[in-house]
């Protein structure tokens, strides 16, 4: 039997080394860079070198920029009594998006027993010290809108309590442009649950 | 607005080229790489362009190898007279796995109206050149039980009609290891239409 070469076995390997990617995509990815054109592997290698060595994580809010302190914590226009906390650097990119000028605290994970990650796993410690340096007056909490997302939001509101500041939590309900015909039952009871009156 | 550096924007770009790669994926394996320890981008940059700058394209039978022709293709041990005709260089693998111990042929692809690959596109041409030095008595179609796949086989079936090859194709059946409760209709009626004497 004729083996592939050692090179290839090993590309396979490390793409398998991805979260979510499993043994025959890896294969489907070192293939496609064995097919495709010398310049994409160049290109492709140097992009990941690149970007790696030029990303830094802030020692503040734990974002990844090209500076520490990144650029939100060091600019001066932002609202800085207010932080957001999320799970993950891409969600700042979708918070900037929607409009949000305050500052960010990123977890870098949320609790779940089934993935093996604690509280103290996350970065709830350097949370705690932002606070008590006194320039936060609310800290409101973006995890994801499901069971572990909501268990981590529980928790920090938790160990909050007490502190000098306001803890809240992203609003759940009715996705803007969705059809009340077409979006779950428990988005619905969410809706109705967190209902404003109309001022 | 803060928006991400051009270094990660360009690995994220590079990422979603790969086929079935889609924007959502390609961010988040940019960010697997920024996350991870420095050591994991520069093994998989080098692993990138080390294994495709040691494959090389066989000019007999296409497959992919460190040397040209292939070891497959240079073994005066293979059975020469036989040729399995195969969609993609990753089946290669899987057919030396279950002993097969003839020669191949790649086609890099197969016969798709919605991808637009004609048959010009595939390496047809220069099967039916390996087929008119003579050396050849079988050519075993191999393509995918799919739609598409069974077009290919086809096209190359009514191609070859008339050379002095027999044209065979792979049989269609109960997988082997199933059981009978479990597998799709379409598969029983395979097995049936494809049933055989026992000897």
């Amino acid at each position: 039997m004729v083996s592939r070469s050692r090179a290839v076995e090993r590309l396979i390997a490390l793409l398998g080394e991805f979260p979510g990617i499993g043994p025959k995509t890896s294969e489907r990815l070192a293939y496609h860079v064995l097919q495709s054109e010398p310049r994409f592997a160049r290109d492709l290698a140097a992009a990941i070198v690149g970007a790696r060595e030029s990303t830094k994580v802030c020692s503040q809010c734990f974002q990844l920029d090209e500076t520490d302190p990144c650029a939100i914590c060091s600019d001066p226009a932002r609202e800085r009594s207010r932080v957001l906390v999320v799970e993950d650097p891409r969600d700042v990119a979708a918070f900037e998006a929607a409009g949000y000028r305050g500052l960010y605290h990123i977890l870098q994970g949320r609790i779940s027993a089934l993935d093996g990650i604690r509280p103290e796993d996350l970065t709830l410690a350097a949370l705690t010290a932002r606070i008590a340096k006194g320039e936060i007056r609310e800290v409101c909490l973006a995890t994801n809108p499901d069971l572990e997302g909501e268990g981590t939001a529980n928790l920090i509101a938790e160990r909050l309590a007490g502190k000098t500041v306001t803890v809240t939590r992203i609003a759940r309900g009715i996705p803007a442009g969705s059809t009340i015909t077409q979006v779950s039952s428990a988005i619905l009871a969410d809706a109705i649950e967190g209902r404003r009156p109309l001022s």
